[in-house]
C-alpha cells in the first residue's frame, strides 16, 4: 500500500502517525490505488505562524527583483524534471497535451512573473501607484499611493484539475509580492502537487518558510486566519460562498469558481468561413482537453439560428479525426478519463439534468465508451472514469438549467439566437463568467457584444480569421491577463501580470513633504533635498544618490538657431518659420523654437561628454512643453537623479533623471524624464 | 409640525401618505423638531429599476468627458446656493467651519472629479488599463484590459456626519463611471441631503434617473439587488458586517467604517519643536471639528514616554484659546453639539467604558458644559447634545479597550511608547484604520513606521515642519487619494481620483487581433488597418480617423550630420564623437547618431509645414531607442493616428500619434507617441 502523502510544513516533511481515516486516491484510468491522503494531527496554526514569521522574514530581506530572479530559478529546476511530472500526471487522466497546460503552463507562469517582476516593478520593496498629487500650492504637501506587502500568509486552496498550474499561478505573484504561501491541493491530485513541491524543496532554492504544502483537509483553517492573511480559493461556487462567509474581518478572500462560460458564433461567421472553422476547432479543444475539466471550458455554444446542424456535423468530423479516448499511458490517446469515478458520475447526473430541462444529446452519449488501454488494446473502460464528448442541444435558449447547470466534463450545450442583442442576453444569463469567446470578423459585432457582455466577464476572446492559428484559446488563461470573473465566476481576479502581485499588498495613500515622500517611495520628489558637486554622470550606480543634481549654464535661443535647426532637420513647421502665421496660432506669441531643439540643447547643456559610468540614454518619458520659447529667450536645464534601479543580473542598471527646462524668467519651458543605463561600478 | 421629508424617486418628489411611524429629527442645540422621516409605502424596487433602465440609458449616451462637464455644472449650482446649506446645517450642530468640510468639501469633490475626468480619462465610454500584451509572435493575437461600466445601480448608504460630502464623494465617481445613484442619507441629517438634492433637481441639469434620494429606511434593499449593482456603505463596523453578509452574489459591497485611528508623535518631535506644535494643533482640530464625529478623527494619540504632561498642557492652552462651545447659530461658537442627545449619551457610555478599562480623564469631563446659546447668552445646555473635548490617559498602552472602543465624539485616548517598533505595534493593534498620522522630521522614523503600519492603514499622513501650515489634516480625506482602510475600517476604497470611477466598472481582459482591439478600445493598435492618402496633418479632428498614416521618405545619416548636430547642440557625448570609446561601450558598434537627432529628423520627415488643423506638438511619451544608428544608415518614420480626444469645451482636442523610426533593414530604431493639439474644424 502506498504511504500517506506527506505534507511540507515548518521546513520539513511530515506524515500523520495514524492514517486510519485517510482518503484513497485512485488511478483515473485503472482504478489502482495511487495515494492515501490525511492531515490528521497536523498543526495548521503552527504552519501559518511559521509563514507569518520565518517566511515573512525571508521574503522581507529580498527586493522585487531578487524574488523575481528566484522565480526563474524555480522554473528552470522544474523544467529539468518535467518528464517525471508528465508521467505522474497520466495517473490522474492527463495526457501529455493536457500536461502542457498544467506543467508547462505552471512553469510558464513562473517565467512570466520573473520577467514582469524585473521589467515592471522597481528593484525595491515598495511599489508606487499613480502620479504624485499636489495638495498645497507651495509644493510642501504632496500625496501619493504606495503598496506595501501584507504581513500575513497566503493560503491557496486549489482545484483538482490543475495541481501544478493552479498552485503556481497563485504562488508566483504571492512570492513576488513578498507574502509566503501555504498550498493546499485538492485530494484527487495532491500527489502531483507533492511531486513538484518536492522538486523545489530538493533544489535548496526556496527561502525558508516561503512555501509550505498541506496534503489534505484544512477544516479549522478559518479559525486561524487574521488581518493581513489572504485566501485564494479555486473550486465550486457553493464552497466559495460558504468559505467567504467564514473569512474573518480583514482576511482577503478571493475565489475563482467554475462558470457557465459561453462561446458565441458571430452572425457573419457562416459555415465554411475561417471564423466558423476556428470556432469548431476551439470547441473541440475545449471539450476534450483535460476531458473538459476546466473552469474555463465552453459550457454554452451560442450560435445563429439555422447553424446547429452544420456545427454538429463539423464538430463530429473534427472529433472523429482527432480524438482518441483512453489511458494516457497509451501513446495514441488524445483524451483521458475524468479524474475519478465519482466525478464521472457527477457529470452524468448533470447531463441528465440538462436532458430533463429539455436538452437533447446531439453528439456523444452517456454510455461508457470503448477506450484504448495502457497496453494499446481497445475495449470497455471497466474501472476508468471515461466519458465521450457530449453536445446537448436546446430548442428553448431561455431554459434556466442551461444557464445554471454545470457538467464539469466534456459537455457543452448548444443554443441559438436571432440577433446580436439576444446573443448578448444569453451570455449574460450565465450570471457572470470567467470567459466568453466570440468568433467574428466584424468589428461592429465585437463592439456591440462587448458593450453588453463586458460587465459579465473576466475575459473576452475575439477569434477571427487573423488569429485562428495564433489564438491561445478560449480555455487558457495567460499570466499577462487577469483570470477571474464577476458573479458566479467568484468575483475574484488572479494573474494579470503585476495586478496579481498588488493583490497581495495593501494600497495606502501617503501624504507628506517632498523629503518624506522621497524617503518613503525611493523616488526623488521635486522639492526634496538635492546635492550638487561632482557631475552625476561621473558617478557609478554605487556612488549615485537620489537628488544628485546638475544645474546647467544658460543659453540664448536666436532666430538664427531656429532657422539652422529647421533646415538641418527639415522641420519647417510654420510656427517656427512664419511670424504672422505663428502669431495667429492660439498657443504661440509668434515664431518659437522647436520643442526638439530645446530638448536637444538641454542634453548639450547637461551632458558630461567623456567616457564614464553613464552608458546610454535609452529613452525619455512624459515630455510636456509648457511655455513656448521665443527668439531672445534663454534656457537652462536642471537634471536630478530621480530613481535608481540596479539590475540583479547585469553590471549596470537604470537611472531615471528628472529634467526641467526653465527660461530666463524661471518659467517652466518643459519637463520630462531622461532614462539612462549606468554602470554599477566606475 | 414640519412635513415628512420627501424622497426623490422615479423622476418626482414623493412623500408617504401615512406618516404614523415617522422618526422625529430634532435641532442638535435646542431640541426643536426639524423634520419627520419615513419611507412607508415607497416602492424601492421600482426606484432601483428606474436607475437600471432610465438612469443607465441617460448615462450611456454620454462619454466620460460629457459626464465630467456636468459634474462641474452641478458644483457651480451648489456653490451659488451654499449659504442656505450652511444655515440649514447649523441645526445639525455644524458650525460654518464644520460646513467647510461637508458642503465646500462635497462641492470640491465634484470639481475635482470633473477636472480629473477630463484630464485622466479618454473622451469615450471605455477605459483602457495598462499596456498591450503581445500573445503571439506575429502580432496577430494581442491582449489588453478594458473597463466597462457596471449595468446596475449604485446604492449609497451614508452616515449622519457628512450629509453632503459623504454622499457626493460616492455620487461623483459613480456618475463619471456611468452608473446611476440611489442616495440613502442617515435619518438625523436627511433634511440636509434633501436640500442639496433639491437644488440639483431644480437646476434641471440632472440627466433623468441618474440621482434618486430615499429619505428614510430601506429594510428590504438587499432583496432587490443583483449582479451589476453596487452598495457603498458608510457607518458602523457592525452594521457593515451585517449588510455584507446579505449582499447577493455579484453585488459589490464596499464599506467605510469608523476606525480607531492613531496619531503618533515622533520620538524626535520634542515639546516646543515645530512638529510638536503641529501635532497639538492637529489634535485640537480633530477633537473639535464636527465635535469629533468623524470616521477619520484621532482616537489614539500615541506619544513618547514622558511627553504626556507637555501634550496635555499644550492642548489645554490651545483649546482655551480657540474653542467656544455652543449653538452654531451664535457667531462666536467654534464647536457645536453632537448631532443628537442619543448620540451624546452613546459617547458618554463609551467614555465610561474607557475609564472602566483603566483610562483617566486628563482633559475635559463627562459633565454637560455651559454653552453659548443662539442669542449669545451663556449657560447650561438644556436640550442640546453638548460635550467638551475629552482626553483619556492610559498608563497601560496594551489595554484592550483603548484599541477597540470608539467614542464617536470629541474624545481621544493617550498612550505612550518607548521605541518606534512599539509605536507601530500600538498603531496596528487598532486592527486596520482609515488613517494614521505621524509628526516627525526624521525620514528614518517615517520609513521604519511605514514599513510596519502600511498594511494596516488606508492613508498615512506625515506631518513635519515643512507642512505644518499646508497639511490638509489628519481627518480630511482628499478626493485625489483613496479613503478607506483594511480590517476594522471596512476594507473598502473610495475616492482616490479615477480609482473610484473604476470601482464602478468591470475590468475585463480582451484578446483578439489588432483590428478588433482597435475597435474595442478606440486606440489604434499596430497591425490594424491604416489609411494613407491626404497627409493627416491636413485633417481636422472631425476628418481624422484612427489609422490615418504618413510614411516618410528615407534620409541617410552621415558622420557630418552627427558632427553638425553635436556642435549645434553642445552634446558631444563620446558615443557620438569618439570611434574608439564608442566601440568600447557595450551598446554601440562605434560612433552613433544622437537619439535626439533621430527624433528631430523624424519630425522633419513627417511634418507637413503649412498652417492647418494641427496646432501644436505639446509633448511626447514612451520614447525608447531600440537600435543604434551608425553613419551611413538611413532612417524613415511612420506616423499613425492612435487616439483622438476631442475636448468638450474647446475648439480643439488631443491627437496621439504612434511614431516608429525604422532603418534601411526595417529594424526598429525608436518608438514613441507624439502628442498634438488639433483643431476640431479646419
Amino acid at each position: 500500500m502506498p504511504e500517506i502523502l506527506p505534507s511540507y510544513v515548518q521546513g520539513s516533511w511530515w506524515t500523520p502517525s495514524d492514517g486510519g481515516d485517510a482518503a484513497v486516491v485512485r488511478d483515473a484510468s485503472t482504478g489502482e490505488i495511487v495515494a492515501h491522503v490525511s492531515t490528521k494531527g497536523l498543526d495548521l496554526a503552527a504552519a501559518l505562524d511559521y509563514a507569518r514569521t520565518v517566511g515573512q522574514r525571508s521574503l522581507g530581506e529580498l527586493t522585487f527583483h531578487q524574488r523575481a530572479v528566484l522565480l526563474k530559478e524555480f522554473a528552470l529546476v522544474l523544467t529539468d524534471r518535467k518528464q517525471e511530472l508528465y508521467e505522474l500526471s497520466k495517473r490522474s487522466g492527463s495526457t501529455v497535451r493536457d500536461s502542457l497546460s498544467d506543467i508547462d503552463g505552471g512553469i510558464g507562469v513562473l517565467f512570466t512573473y520573473s520577467s514582469k517582476g524585473r521589467r515592471e516593478l522597481p528593484n525595491a520593496k515598495v511599489y508606487v501607484d499613480g502620479p504624485v498629487e499636489s495638495l498645497s500650492k507651495d509644493g510642501s504637501f504632496l500625496g501619493r499611493h504606495v503598496y506595501t506587502r501584507l504581513p500575513g500568509v497566503a493560503v491557496q486552496i486549489n482545484a483538482f484539475n490543475f495541481p501544478m498550474w493552479g498552485a503556481l499561478e497563485k504562488f508566483a505573484p504571492a512570492f513576488l509580492a513578498g507574502v509566503p504561501s501555504v498550498v493546499k491541493p485538492a485530494t484527487p491530485t495532491g500527489y502531483i502537487a507533492e511531486a513538484w513541491v518536492r522538486i523545489l524543496v530538493e533544489s535548496g532554492l526556496l527561502p525558508e518558510g516561503t512555501l509550505q504544502l498541506v496534503s489534505g483537509g484544512v477544516p479549522t483553517l478559518f479559525e486561524h486566519l487574521k488581518l493581513g492573511d489572504l485566501v485564494g480559493f479555486t473550486g465550486s461556487a457553493s464552497t466559495a460562498e460558504r468559505l467567504r462567509e467564514k473569512a474573518a474581518c480583514g482576511v482577503r478572500f478571493t475565489s475563482e469558481t467554475d462558470s457557465i462560460n459561453a462561446s458565441v458564433l458571430g452572425p457573419d461567421a457562416a459555415p465554411g468561413s475561417p471564423a466558423f472553422d476556428a470556432y469548431v476547432k476551439q470547441l473541440m479543444v475545449e471539450l476534450t482537453t483535460k476531458a473538459g475539466q476546466k473552469c474555463t471550458a465552453i459550457r454554452r455554444a451560442i450560435v445563429p439560428v439555422g447553424t446547429v446542424d452544420a456545427l454538429v456535423d463539423a464538430l463530429r468530423s473534427k472529433i472523429d479525426e482527432r480524438v482518441v479516448i483512453g489511458d494516457p499511458h497509451a501513446d495514441a490517446v488524445t483524451m483521458g478519463p475524468l479524474v475519478s469515478l465519482e466525478q464521472r458520475d457527477e457529470v452524468l447526473r448533470q447531463v441528465a439534468a440538462l436532458e430533463a430541462a429539455g436538452g437533447r444529446i446531439l453528439l456523444g452519449s452517456s454510455d461508457a465508451p470503448d477506450v484504448v488501454r495502457a497496453d494499446g488494446t481497445v475495449g470497455p473502460a471497466r474501472e476508468g472514469a471515461f466519458i465521450t464528448p457530449i453536445l446537448v442541444g436546446f430548442a428553448d435558449a431561455g431554459a434556466e438549467a442551461v444557464h445554471e447547470v454545470e457538467a464539469f466534463g466534456p459537455v457543452s450545450s448548444v443554443l441559438t439566437y436571432s440577433s446580436v442583442a439576444e446573443a448578448a442576453d444569453l451570455v449574460d444569463r450565465g450570471g457572470g463568467s470567467l470567459v466568453t469567446s466570440v468568433a467574428t470578423d466584424d468589428p461592429d459585432v465585437a463592439v456591440e457584444l462587448m458593450s453588453r457582455i463586458g460587465a459579465f466577464n473576466g475575459r473576452v476572446l475575439f477569434l477571427s480569421r487573423e488569429n485562428a492559428r495564433t489564438s491561445t484559446g478560449h480555455g487558457s488563461p495567460v499570466p499577462h491577463l487577469i483570470h477571474g470573473g464577476p458573479g458566479r465566476a467568484g468575483g475574484g481576479e488572479e494573474l494579470g501580470g503585476i495586478r496579481a502581485v498588488l493583490h497581495h499588498m495593501q494600497r495606502t495613500a501617503i501624504q507628506g513633504s517632498p523629503e518624506m515622500l522621497t524617503a518613503l517611495t525611493g523616488v526623488w520628489h521635486a522639492g526634496a533635498t538635492v546635492q550638487s558637486g561632482r557631475h552625476p554622470f561621473r558617478k557609478s550606480l554605487a556612488e549615485l544618490s537620489l537628488g544628485d543634481q546638475v544645474v546647467s549654464a544658460s543659453r540664448e535661443v536666436t532666430l538664427d538657431d531656429i532657422e539652422t535647426f529647421a533646415h538641418f532637420t527639415g522641420d519647417t513647421f510654420y510656427a517656427h518659420m512664419d511670424e504672422e502665421a505663428a502669431a495667429a496660432n492660439p498657443f504661440f506669441p509668434g515664431r518659437v523654437a522647436h520643442g526638439y531643439l530645446l530638448v536637444s540643447w538641454a542634453a548639450g547643456l547637461f551632458v558630461d561628454p567623456e567616457p564614464g559610468p553613464v552608458l546610454a540614454n535609452y529613452g525619455l518619458e512624459n515630455l510636456r512643453f509648457i511655455t513656448p520659447v521665443s527668439p531672445g529667450d534663454t534656457i537652462r536645464v536642471t537634471l536630478t537623479a530621480k530613481q535608481i534601479t540596479p539590475r540583479e543580473t547585469d553590471e549596470y542598471g537604470e537611472v531615471r533623471w528628472d529634467a526641467v527646462i526653465l527660461n530666463q524668467d524661471d518659467e517652466i519651458v518643459a519637463t520630462y524624464d531622461v532614462l539612462t543605463l549606468v554602470a554599477k561600478n566606475a
